[in-house]
């Protein structure tokens, strides 16, 4: 290996080395409020202002920047020797609280609870099991698997993670409703439909259809009184445990972003209750153009078994 | 912003946020062996065998195995339908704890260590100080500043920094020592030489030079039992603390990754103890060509105040 190999094949395994690094610069800097404060300002702002509003020191916050201008989540201009800073259109888009798509939440939720757990990673693989014990310290009904008992163990960690999962499907969802021209269900049951995001991405994309939210009593209530639904009623309610109850009528049932949190025993109980459920000669649904549907099915395909690291939705081989 | 400007700026966002899934996936495949099973063996490997010899699930290990191939980490080719795996160049050369240029102490050091301490981050902007207390449940002499003491708080710890330190300079040291032409200094004195990697590059590339090592003394005790030097003694020892002791005396004073880890004052305090030793005269080194010189201090200036997220050593604006 000559001396220049050396630089290129060290300079990637130091970032992925530091891949952690990115994850908490990007999450602090959206936690300290930084890019609402960019948002709210008319102008760019230094480092001493920026600090000031987000009540840190400027050391701090002047070495945070750096990290963010560098991954272009802002941008720099310099101005009689002093560095002002604004927002990129990433951050003003999807970072900030205030963003119109704003992915916080998740940020928030990756940053804090999955980074946690995924510090126990070796193990896990090793176990085959959750680690989920080690990061809650309590013992939970299914030991070996993961348990949503946990994310929903009280209303505040309920909501947390109902808003991470509407702050994807708000970004993401419209990949999953529109890959395939499902124009021909009128009545569509969303498994774990969670937020409501895919409902109303559905009811909006076809104007025929009426979905069904199916999901625990305690993410429903929490549903209920902190997301807003149109006034038209298309979209219901369902409470219910996927596992064991009787799934409501439907058309079509959706599955996404579920199948993945479940090993092959709990899915093929979950599998077998759809299929239960289903009625005979169902209009499949048509891929609206084949490349269209494999670009959008790459990015979007939440019903296939996953390990999400380098693409988030990048399918795991099964063998 | 279109449905694929969507897709192109949440994949930005979901890459960074998962950062640190990234790390984790190298440092848990190098932790559990993988790298070095698939080194020792003549042939490419199922999953089952590489889980076998691990000690791991074969669930667990199939997860970690795709996401290494996604990551170009292992090569995955297929067989009669099954996947078999085998090292790519890159984890061949540095990532197995048995590779001639490893970096395998390093990646543990940050994912275990410093990817718990950096669950702080947002702490460490707001209170512009370390948050090492918060890990480590304990007071320490200089509270506002990260500390070494806790770093070398029992000889294993210290080996284990060290160790760490021998790794990323044994590929990267030699860009540090051949980028000005240093065959005018006959006597070095590298302060904080740690390991002494390069000090050993040094006595390799000038073969007039003579190097002292400065460190504690608790370093240079475990680096003396733990790690071999030349026979023919051009490299000595001199036990200190670099902010209070009289540095040996040297043509050329060498600080490689050290003034980052200190605030202003106390590199101020550092940089006037050498200044001190420093004697009349010297003869700077030459760049031996701008681009190649350029060329490397982008990736080696361990001299400049940093802060490590895209490039191991971009260098953070001093504004």
């Amino acid at each position: 290996m000559s001396a220049s190999d050396d630089t290129d094949y060290v300079n990637k395994i130091i970032y992925y080395m530091q891949g952690f690094l990115v994850t908490k610069a990007m999450s602090s800097a959206s936690k300290l409020g930084v890019f609402d404060i960019l948002l709210n300002s008319n102008t760019p702002l230094s480092c001493a202002d920026i600090a000031e509003q987000a009540g840190c020191t400027v050391d701090g916050m002047n070495r945070l920047l750096t990290a963010c201008v560098e991954l272009e989540l802002l941008n720099a201009t310099q101005e009689n020797g002093k560095y002002l800073y604004s927002n990129t259109h990433l951050s003003r888009m999807c970072i900030a609280k205030s963003s119109p798509k704003s992915l916080y939440h998740i940020i928030q939720l990756m940053s804090d609870h999955n980074y946690l757990l995924s510090f126990y990673m070796a193990d896990s693989i090793r176990e085959g099991k959750s680690q989920y014990q080690k990061l809650f310290k309590v013992n939970h009904e299914h030991e070996d698997t993961f348990s949503f008992k946990l994310l929903y163990r009280s209303e505040e960690d309920t909501l947390r993670f109902i808003e991470s999962m509407d702050d994807i499907w708000k970004v993401c969802g419209k990949d999953v409703t529109t890959t395939f021209d499902l124009s021909h269900f009128n009545t569509i049951c969303d498994i774990g439909g969670c937020s409501g995001a895919v409902a109303k991405l559905f009811i909006s994309e076809y104007p025929n259809s009426r979905v069904t939210i199916f999901d625990l009593p305690e993410v429903l209530k929490i549903t209920k009184t902190h997301f807003v639904f149109p006034a038209e009623k298309r979209i219901s309610f369902h409470e219910g445990d996927f596992f064991k109850d009787p799934l409501p009528e439907a058309d079509l049932y959706v599955l996404a972003r579920v199948i993945h949190d479940w090993n092959d025993e709990q899915c093929l109980v979950l599998l077998k209750n759809i299929y239960k459920s289903c009625k005979p000669g169902n209009i499949r649904g048509r891929q609206r153009s084949p490349s269209q549907g494999r670009k959008h099915l790459k990015h979007s395909s939440g019903q296939l078994k996953i390990l999400s690291i380098k693409q988030f939705w990048s399918t795991a081989k099964d063998n």
